[in-house]
């Protein structure tokens, strides 16, 4: 499987998620996996780009089709409960940003 | 030094890049620190946050004051030479998104 969302034609939406874990990742996993298959499931995904290094610091992009899919994802109750665990308990440091793809393309070229 | 970028009032834009590396990264390393801190050194830069995973899957996030900002790093002839390195040899697929981050916060709350 691809670990390149695919490029649909903008505009859309990033959800750029930066985290540094904790040292307390009891749960974690199994939780991201789970988490990325629900996200896959609800109306208006358009796809994910997840990757973290060996010092914990990881950066997920998901792509959403418009500002609904956004708060309709923020708001299912099981993301509900793992966005809390990822406070109390996953994430040291974290930061979310929100924002509207303009344009976008795949490299390289030529090949 | 921290690995997260600052989160400055927005609108400002975000260069989503991910790239998966080729299995001939001569060079690479040393390229990809000397572009970072020519990025550091632009017109209109806001910061970068930057992970790659033992797979070689990277996300570099960019972030940039203007559309301004963004036209003139693009240009800039030491960079351009990077790009094109990065095509003909290091990476082997790489998607890169332009986006306007409309808001954005850290977390955890509370601690």
């Amino acid at each position: 499987m691809s670990r390149f969302a695919p490029l649909p034609e903008p505009p859309y939406y990033a959800v750029i998620f930066t985290a540094q874990l904790s040292k307390d990742t009891q749960g974690y996993a199994a939780m991201a996996e789970k988490m990325g298959e629900l996200a896959a499931s609800q109306p208006g995904y358009l796809g994910i780009e997840s990757t973290r290094d060996a010092g914990g610091l990881g950066i997920t992009v998901s792509y959403w089709l418009d500002e609904a899919a956004l708060t309709n994802w923020k708001a299912v109750s099981e993301h509900l409960y793992a966005q809390k665990m990822g406070r109390e308990k996953w994430y040291e440091h974290y930061t979310l940003r929100v924002a509207k793809v303009e344009r976008a393309y795949a490299g390289p070229k030529g090949r």
